[in-house]
């Protein structure tokens, strides 16, 4: 048995304890937390333990996965649980990765451990597939949608902002963007092409809806560039209709041979009814993987390009030519 | 300089031909027939060498892409070729693949030569993506569809009626079955469900035409288990248009997380404008691995599982970070 820890109790870390009773081969040993332990309501019996008492865990678990925030968590904590643990991680900053691999890399190289970074589905399936479908069709243009989906940042975004109660966000890719696309085309997209983004918005009482609308729709970097749509309903309604974190996208490589003369297009799309628990599955095949890097002493960072393919499986190579090749 | 060799010059071969000139770090050396060489018109200044002589190429070639088919040249020549010559081939007979695998692998290991197999998109990316998948969502199903797109061994059993002068075969994936995979709900399919088969077949004249569509449709595992269209044209209207390649296919998994709470669909499409080219692209890629795997000192058969997916660039780890994660 593969011997998990969850360091982090959040949406990501609620779906790792949900789905690792898929695994025949894994078990869930302790769950992490910078709060008061006695303070967590989990769903498994998996020991709660303070963060500061982890040390005495270094001999009882093979892969630790950080279900820890890409702003400031992950970059702190993952460096120094690298000292101590294998761990995989879903840090997803994607300006920041070089960095953060190489920070990683050194503490698990000295410490002979295991450290996969950045695993989910972008970054995570959504680079495997750009990275595949580049290598195989080396001409030609590939393009990344996200949605529809929510997108916490963006919806955390409108909280901050003077008057709103509450408020959630839709990521939505733009059909006419898609088809272009699709038809082979190879169009030059601007990022207002691409997207659209919906929100719903619960506004305190008295405040005035029209200024909230248009410090939205002006905020630099998360709206101002793209067609937003505000739409104002109560707090029941964003409870009823909005409280799922759905998501998805896709990756859409559109290359050419023969001289541009036969055109050829690869999609990878995916459509999730909940992100953390489509994430944390993701997470955990590759904390699978980790453990058979540490059988290899195959030790540091490693990005997702880095692993064999059927690491992620708990069969041999041999069930797997035979069952999926 | 990766230096190729092709070993059989069809539509696979004529392909990669075709595409290897858009790898930088690869130069094709020589092409290898049983045919006389003089009697091959190809379409590059490679040298065009008989196969009786390939052992004076021994130390002139890195990868030779095996380009024969899976009937009879490929389980023959492969693990031969093994012995003197680092591989890698697209052999296609899936039940097959298992003693196809081992006998190679004792070729390989036997010689330090890597050996990859079964390289193409079904088997190939198609299995990529049914182990991700399959272990990403262990609680699901996997469908895989394939077409629209022409089916060279249907086509050549039509051709094989008496009577029949010329014909080519499309599989059509059904729509109604997609959507009802695309919709979550996990149907059994059968074959019939699954897919049509579309034929446009030239007769030689005076043929009895009812008698042609009556063996095409009772001919047993080619179409009687298939809802069948045959359609009769003249040999003009077959040159004009049906002498494409096309095809594709999708490969999609449904599962669920959360006791079922929730459900994700992950799909992966092909659409291809030439099947031999684009097959080709795929072979050159992992020609590439191929090569690295040299330098690994990791001999032996290697199906598509096992190979490392930044293996298929010349980049670096740093910069496919950097750029595609």
């Amino acid at each position: 048995m593969i011997r998990i820890g969850i360091c982090g109790y959040g949406n990501l870390g609620r779906g790792v304890e949900s789905e690792i009773s898929k695994s025949e081969d894994m078990e869930l040993v302790a769950i992490f937390t910078k709060r008061e332990p006695s303070s967590l309501k989990t769903n498994s019996n998996a020991q709660v333990v303070n963060t500061k008492d982890i040390n005495e865990w270094v001999d009882k678990i093979d892969v630790m996965i950080m279900c820890g925030g890409s702003a400031t968590d992950l970059p702190e904590q993952v460096p120094e649980m690298a000292k101590l643990f294998n761990t995989i991680d879903s840090f997803d900053t994607h300006a920041k990765i070089p960095e953060y691999y190489q920070n990683v890399n050194e503490s698990a190289k000295a410490n002979n451990k295991v450290s996969i970074i950045s695993i989910g589905w972008d970054p995570g399936l959504f680079s495997l597939l750009r990275l595949y479908s580049n290598t195989i069709l080396p001409v030609g243009e590939t393009y990344t949608f996200w949605g529809k989906g929510v997108s916490q940042g963006h919806s955390d975004a409108i909280r901050r902002i003077e008057g709103v109660k509450n408020a959630v966000q839709y990521t939505i890719p733009k059909d006419e963007a898609v088809e272009r696309v699709m038809s082979g085309e190879n169009p030059e997209l601007t990022v207002r092409d691409k997207h659209l983004r919906e929100c719903f918005v619960v506004a305190e009482e008295g405040a005035d809806k029209a200024v909230i609308e248009e410090k939205i729709k002006t905020m630099p970097n998360y709206f101002s560039d793209y067609d937003t749509i505000v739409h104002f309903i109560d707090e029941e309604e964003l409870k009823r209709d909005h409280s799922k974190m759905p998501h998805g996208g896709f990756v859409i490589r559109s290359g050419t041979t023969h001289n541009g003369e036969n055109n050829h297009i690869i999609e990878f799309s995916l459509k999730l009814q909940s992100n953390p628990e489509f994430t944390a599955s993701v997470l955990l095949a590759y904390a699978r993987a980790n453990y058979r890097l540490q059988q290899d002493k195959n030790y540091g960072a490693k990005s997702i390009f880095e692993i064999p393919p059927y690491y992620l499986s708990s069969k041999s190579i041999d069930e797997l030519n035979q069952s999926l090749l």
